[in-house]
């Protein structure tokens, strides 16, 4: 039977100027090198224990990145996405602080605006956009976009990270309100943000417990 | 590089006497012989486009089903699945009438309930949960359900599917706005559903180009 090259992609999103934005690399190789693309590689079944784990270790040895919210996004597969044959893609997404691609330091990382790509080799556009699908869904009811921010952060900061990736705005009382179910977010004792022309606020980081889970909520967010 | 193991399956899922049931087939050689299990599939590079051809592919020949739905659930995959070796597997959900698999006719397909299934080879278990788990969140705030019904229906055969899959009453107001604010089905001219001890209900079906289509809605559909 012919051979099915089988590899893993990750969409690695983050927010940078209050705009969403996918990590991408140029390619060292071929087909395609020297084009800018999400980074990804072959699953190793002597090295990894699954595609989620193949996901990870690609996106720290390409980016130098660990990201606490991985999640699988879809298969994409097929004859004619990949020149050198039949092939499929697991996918997955990432979202990390910006501050984190930061300090990873890779200087091959670009960042760019998620929204319009244009220009990527494969089927890797039709990714980006699939990502970018997910995780608006995903936030219109859930806690995803807190990995969106940095270890601490005011409530006022996190609503616009939620405003940002909706694109429309917030109302403030139910969001505090949806906040305060998911019950994810703990206050840091006597830590206020200061210095800013507004009166100082609170910060609050996630509980430990939920650095790795989502929590949902079965209606919006109240946006609008 | 070793070699990965490239499979389909496929949850197919059904109503049968107001239940949630998977098809089944008796597994014809290694691993686990006539153990049940989910119908499913190498993928043939030389003869599938992609995966999704491959998913339609088995169904019809291991079950002589077409199912107009048939959406990618995840990719299941691992050194510990398959004893054969690292392998992994797209796995894909089909809805369709009872009604469809009875005319089908392989007496080789076995309906069981899908809620606490148990016994199943590999990590099919897992697979079916996560493909109930899909369905009926997709049903709170779509019209994914119009599959499980047959050609025709009332709304008041609609909404109990609604229901069942649900688990829980749907209110009859807002499930009518609901519906009719998807905009998918229409009345058949002068075709009602008699001989009931109610009063007759006009029968629908679904418009033509959303055969193959979901609506969905931002918001729940009016449970509890």
């Amino acid at each position: 039977m012919a051979e099915i090259i089988c590899t893993v992609d990750v969409v690695l999103l983050t927010l940078l100027d209050g705009q969403l934005r996918v990590a991408l690399l140029r390619r060292d190789h071929e087909p395609f090198p020297g084009v800018l693309a999400l980074p990804g590689g072959y699953i190793h079944p002597d090295q990894d224990g699954d595609t989620q784990v193949a996901a990870a270790r690609v996106l720290l040895e390409k980016t130098g990145i660990v990201s606490p919210y991985l999640e699988q996004l879809a298969t994409f597969s097929g004859r004619g996405r990949d020149p050198r044959g039949w092939s499929l893609s697991i996918c997955y997404y990432a979202l990390v602080p910006t501050e984190v691609i930061r300090l990873a330091g890779h200087p091959e990382v670009v960042l760019v605006p998620a929204d319009g790509i244009a220009g990527l080799p494969f089927d890797h556009q039709q990714i980006v956009a699939a990502a970018l699908e997910r995780v608006r869904n995903k936030s219109s009811y859930s806690s995803l976009p807190v990995y969106l921010c940095g270890d601490t952060f005011t409530l006022p900061q996190l609503q616009s990270v939620y405003e940002a990736l909706l694109g429309e705005p917030v109302n403030k009382v139910s969001f505090r309100r949806k906040i305060e179910e998911f019950d994810i977010l703990e206050p840091i004792e006597g830590a206020m943000e200061t210095g800013k022309a507004h009166r100082p606020a609170q910060l609050y980081r996630l509980k430990s417990r939920y650095r790795n889970r989502l929590s949902l909520t079965d209606r919006g967010l109240g946006t609008g």
